[in-house]
């Protein structure tokens, strides 16, 4: 494959951001008649979930720039992919926002009366991108994004450790969405979650071009940012904690014993008898 | 098995729209005190799941005419099937629906007042069929049902590629499941997330033979061929998107490096080693 | 272990039990401040997850007399257990029911007013036994219940057969979980999904004896029968079914292709390359 | 790794309480537009989740001075740990409390109107530790709480016993997950479901330190020593039970019967059967 398919395939998010924003677009226009916040929270899960599904055999599974800086470093990912593969993302984030738009058009002009703005009880903008509570302060929400995302990376990094008691491969992705609603359920009351700043600038690209106006960027005092630059600090965060506190205290590689025969046997045996006790129990 | 039974048997949509058709017959007519909107959603799931294990040895675990129509392009099911496996269906979700109907005749009887009918707050039609929301455009509908079984068939198809990162064989069914909630999730809420030719027709057809009259099909301009036409169109649309995207980059197939007998023996070294590590952890 | 001991294990139906009514009392008494009805549906699925990892290693996962009924018919359980069995689900039932009364005792009494009653708005009798809704008809009831016990038997017998697609041995608990989940999400609205003779009977029986009086039984024109009757016939409806529309229907037992020794090879092969697979993707 | 990195590491339980107890300050300072009670009680699943997944491999999951107690009788764990255990655990509940109070410190502001209390319709106390319902007697709370953490031993101990039916051992921690849920759910309304003593005692002790003063411990007239003392009551009694009614009715270890060499093949071939049925069905 060469580098540009790779590259082009980060639109993935885009199937993320279809699922997520979908959700939110079908909870908040219908006024909670067709869903409701556990709807929205549940969403996100699946797409992410579908995503990695659908496309890690390609590509890996990288959905998320500050993920991707972080893989960097521990050197799992060439350097020269990293800004690639962050416009790609955007690009996907927008190309899913733009999905979403044409799916709930007819929903969010009969929802907004045709007003498209970020404030006030018809707002619609937050379907898209993040927005901050009236109530929180800058620190507060950079502070939300940082143990949000660095939350998200420690959980992430200890699921493929062998030598810690990892996830089966196979059911990776259920586990992660699984771990991406328990954030969402927790850390999406002060600013929405964002903990990806290309699943937060995509959309808000698209909300800037599709009529919500320069609002979108200058609103909260030009809060846009944070949703960028705190979710790359969080994700540091997160792998530095990991590093230092799991990583660095396990115990070497367990493949080395090497078995003996009659244990080949002896661990065949066990997996039978399994069987055998099934076949004889009842409901 | 003869062709004639393996056609009887997709009658088994029956269960998932025993499944789905109920809960929403359970949240209607309780006005949501036994229930509410993600009941439905979720009882949608566990019937895709509970149809897949039930019947996926006998005749794979065709529920869907427009995934039906794909798998025959695909080269994974043999044309002459397509048809009598569309009757079928339409035939099993009929039945499924008066089932529900019996189950639910005091209930629905009780909050219609005796009066079925397709509008107004005591419409109980909806419980059976999907149809539009008020504000919706013919467009959009149509674009709605695409997009959502586009990515329906996109999810599926991906589950059992080998040479992607499959999910295991025997949790299918559940993932699925998953899948499918998360797409009712995020786009019921224009036009109910019909996402299957059968599955609409059948429990249409049941609320025309059982007093609703022809409004089913007449009310909203004829609306009801759009969750005909529109998922089949979407599944083709996302069939294609697999392919192009997904299945032709993928590279070929891991099987032909041949193992050794070492790595043999280290492969269930290593199974051996979880075990052992189990034995020695605490929660 | 004696037959004796076997028997008296049945009162792991207490353990089931527990969950259930208790979350229905959390529910009720909180008047929906601490949970809501999908509570008390997720909470009997996992009462059901944990029975069965908890017991199904001593004495099969016996937790219904409508299906230990259909087990004896199969032929997979001994007709002399059968009675010893109804009776010590009755009493196990009894006992999670009383540690439920004992649990939320002071809560009752503040939410009825120490009124203990059937009927009404403070009524509390329906967080233990299951009472039809004021609209059914006794032969709508009838119909429920062997309908839902029906659809449970079905989905039940299919998990195991290894000639069908079986579900994961050490995951049926959880998979189980899932279809109960289901049917309780769809089918609860009528007369609330007791599904099983004794987790209806035994805490009938408790609020007969701990200050709600004959009533629970004469209530409804004597209907306590139904949920009893009913179950035990839907049992025989959904066994029936099962055998002729799969059972019958399977082709042959799959073991006897013998494999050759480079099929073992190559099958330790296909599971390697998957840890392969693994340890080079990114997330 | 020496004593000291182990007990250390028993800072995790921060890990679940900033879980849980975010879900708790998100639902209740957002007034529930941003989630209900079950995000709550589905957010300290997932917390349990991804800390058992974390930190299994380093130091097992030792989340629960009550369950470390039980291990120590059991002979799972060296007395010498339990102390400096519990003393860790407690200061990790503290720091996870710490860290949620910080990241909601605006939203408990807005809130509460800056008066931090335990009593009234803006007390946010109960976002960190638990408290009684007005209506509990001291004999019923202490009794609920005996039984909440007797379930849960109960529940936790018979997931590993390879001779009664084991889960998967590397899909425990989604299993205990679902278990932690449904005792939630169900076991909540009278007092909070603590469970542990260190989950209830750090946070407790976070509020007394940021501003609710010493009502935090004098309120219902001391009753901070329930969700203390009840716990081990109840992991003692849980653990009783298991041993009594489970562990000492189970058969002999299933390893003993030696398997041939044919048993081996035939169980290969039974693993590749599943692999060429997969590929010859349909979805």
């Amino acid at each position: 494959m060469t580098k540009m398919t790779k590259i082009g395939l980060r639109l993935k998010l885009s199937f993320v951001i279809l699922f997520g924003l979908a959700a939110a677009a079908q909870v908040k226009t219908s006024r909670e008649t067709k869903g409701q916040t556990l709807s929205i929270h549940l969403s996100w899960a699946v797409g992410v979930m579908s995503a990695t599904f659908l496309t890690k055999g390609i590509s890996g599974a990288h959905l998320n720039p500050a993920v991707s800086l972080c893989f960097c470093i521990l050197g799992r990912l060439q350097w020269g992919y990293l800004v690639p593969y962050f416009l790609s993302q955007v690009v996907g984030a927008y190309v899913g926002a733009a999905l979403v738009y044409a799916l709930y058009y007819d929903a969010i002009m009969e929802f907004s009366e045709g007003v498209l703005t970020v404030y006030g009880p018809n707002e619609t903008a937050s379907i898209f991108a993040t927005y901050p509570s009236e109530y929180l302060s800058l620190a507060g929400s950079f502070l939300d994004q940082v143990v949000g995302t660095g939350t998200l990376l420690l959980c992430i990094l200890s699921l493929t450790e062998k030598r810690n008691t990892p996830a089966p491969p196979d059911l990776i992705a259920p586990i992660v969405a699984g771990i991406v609603l328990g954030i969402i359920m927790s850390m999406s009351a002060n600013c929405g979650a964002a903990l990806n700043p290309a699943r937060d600038l995509g959309p808000r690209l698209l909300t800037l071009t599709a009529g919500w106006g320069t609002e979108v960027f200058t609103c909260y005092n030009y809060w846009f940012w944070v949703p960028i630059v705190a979710p790359i600090t969080g994700a540091l965060a997160g792998t530095s904690l990991y590093l230092f506190f799991i990583e660095w205290q396990l115990p070497d590689e367990p493949m080395e014993k090497l078995p003996t025969i009659s244990t080949v046997i002896k661990n065949s045996s066990a997996i039978l008898e399994k069987e055998v006790v099934l076949k004889s129990t009842h409901f």
